[in-house]
């Protein structure tokens, strides 16, 4: 990757999340914060010059900005496509900052927990990941980026409006949160449909594991608040994690119960079934492999594999879940592999980290 | 069951299983005689106190002929409708005795290596069972009862054409031999079809597991003879014994190293799955059972499941193909219990018999 370190593609990211606060339910917390630089235009108008422009500038800040975590430069036009990969499927940047063909590039922490997206949408796209429902936290190191940078550059911004943004939803704190939720029980009693219409309701955008438009694989679902206009940072971020967030938690947790205490049999023909083909397959597709771990997953939550001798945690899950997507099978196998290499490939890895196989 | 003591329901029947021959491909050998007694209607032209006649000879006769197995008759007229369903599925009867509403029984050997049934579409059908390709003893067992019967009975029988029957295809010497042969990896190859249209060419009958008008399921089809009027006995059962069914045999084995050889991964991924499936289900269809039972059939045969520590033989496997049937489990758990407690309770007992769950 230009040289530089590669996401190590083996292990999840730095972050003890064993502990985590809510993390049966919410897998991970993010906060994104757009900005764009004043006198240029936005990303979609800039000439190659002006895109260079500012990926020089905001590079060398980056590189050198005081900040616990050391940052790693990623020239996206160099990098190679299996490079690209590796960091979409680690949420560090989007598909479409992959799949772009303009001057940019991506600062990540070498913790992973950070990364700063050059010309995506914006010029400016910086985001904190934390695992389990850590907003305030996550928003607390964002804002901090924000401000590190915001020192050295000048941001388009208007006394009316607030921050200027690429997109119309952005405008004003350029602020967006977002919560990954594991909602198998909602999916199973039916209910998740009212879940998404409560959430349409509140102005909430419910999206798949990849954000816009991605669907939910696994019973995955990204919610975050779409609008920033006209309300403060702190509004926002207090009805989000104090009050939306958790309200889904508890729905979520209920449906769990309910199949526990109701549908006990069901249940456990879902996740031991899981568990049997995760543990013996030998050839598993993307999906499948995502589908089973969301079922493990709910059984771990429910501690329903206690009597297994294996010893499953949700963190050994949601670093199954990075690891089973195909960038990360090639950067395991340290080679090309076709689609139907990879399903191998997958099976047995699952194996080996399940079960020890 | 009228008193008397019913199948046991519980394993299978005596035999020294473990050493039949070509057991990898044939489950069972089965020889059937039809017999009509002289001077009576058949069976679906008969009156009421014609049958009742019928059943009253055959009966006393069945009783007291000297035979190495001791003879339990049931009336199937007298008999619940669990106690039919069970003689059904160890295919001691046919669904057709089963359902039938006339004076009817059979005659089960206790070791329930061979039954008589009495008025089903004839006055007399008896039947020998063996494991594996055991054609030419089965034979000789059923031609043994059928001359002991003889002794006592005059059979409707003309000099042109031999013994009469109640269908065309069992007149002359109303001998019917079937084995049932287990073909996955011919199934696998996609070859079953011309294996089915070479069997037809022969003027075989190519079934499912219960025999005419039954479904093949798990990959499970009885071959049998169709034409028994004007060839000599020896030749048919040399012709089908000696030719044919190891003819059968040798393609699926071929057709499973094939699978072995070249399809390695996505013969273990089938045969795995199954195994896992099997070990950790909560609720299982027949249907689904018995496929995955096919399938795991497979691995025990190529001697893949050597790795794992359950000790699975193709003993237990075929033990169980019985068992999660309806009504073996009906008298596992020994009480009616509706479709969902036995998908319950077939997973149940699947799970201790494989793995000692």
């Amino acid at each position: 990757m230009s040289g530089q370190r590669e996401p190590r593609g083996e292990e999840h990211r730095d972050d003890d999340a064993s502990s985590a606060p809510d993390l049966d339910v919410v897998l991970s917390s993010r906060v994104r914060i757009a900005r764009n630089l004043h006198g240029l235009p936005f990303v979609n108008k800039a000439s190659e010059d002006q895109c260079e422009h500012v990926v020089k500038t905001t590079r060398h800040l980056l590189m050198h900005i005081p900040s616990n975590d050391r940052m790693i430069w990623v020239d996206l036009e160099q990098s190679s496509s299996h490079e690209r990969q590796l960091l979409v499927e680690r949420h560090l940047i989007s598909r479409q900052h992959a799949d772009n063909n303009i001057r940019r590039g991506v600062a990540v922490a070498e913790n992973e927990q950070s990364s700063v997206m050059i010309n995506e949408e914006d010029h400016v796209r910086m985001q904190v990941l934390r695992s389990g429902l850590q907003l305030s936290d996550a928003n607390e190191a964002c804002r901090s980026m924000d401000e590190s940078l915001g020192n050295h550059l000048e941001y388009a911004y208007r006394e009316r409006w607030g921050h200027l943004s690429a997109c119309p939803t952005n405008v004003g704190t350029g602020i967006r949160l977002s919560a990954m939720l594991h909602l198998p029980a909602l999916r199973l009693t039916n209910d998740i449909d009212r879940v998404r219409q409560a959430a349409k309701d509140l102005h909430l955008a419910v999206r798949g594991f990849y954000g816009e438009g991605s669907e939910s694989t696994g019973n995955f679902y990204q919610v975050s608040n779409q609008v920033t206009l006209g309300r403060s940072e702190e509004a926002i971020l207090d009805e989000f994690e104090g009050t939306i967030i958790p309200t889904l938690v508890r729905y979520e947790r209920a449906a769990r119960q309910v199949l526990f205490d109701k549908h006990r049999r069901e249940l456990e023909d879902r996740v031991f079934r899981a568990f049997g083909m995760l543990g013996t397959a030998r050839m598993l597709k993307l999906e499948e492999a995502k589908k089973l771990l969301s079922s493990l997953r709910l059984g771990v939550c429910l501690d329903m594999l206690r009597e297994t001798d294996a010893n499953i945690t949700m963190n050994t899950i949601d670093n199954l879940m990075l690891l089973v997507q195909p960038g990360h099978l090639r950067q395991h196998v340290n080679c090309t592999i076709s689609p139907e290499q990879a399903r191998g490939v997958r099976a047995d890895l699952v194996r080996q980290i399940l079960i020890g196989d």
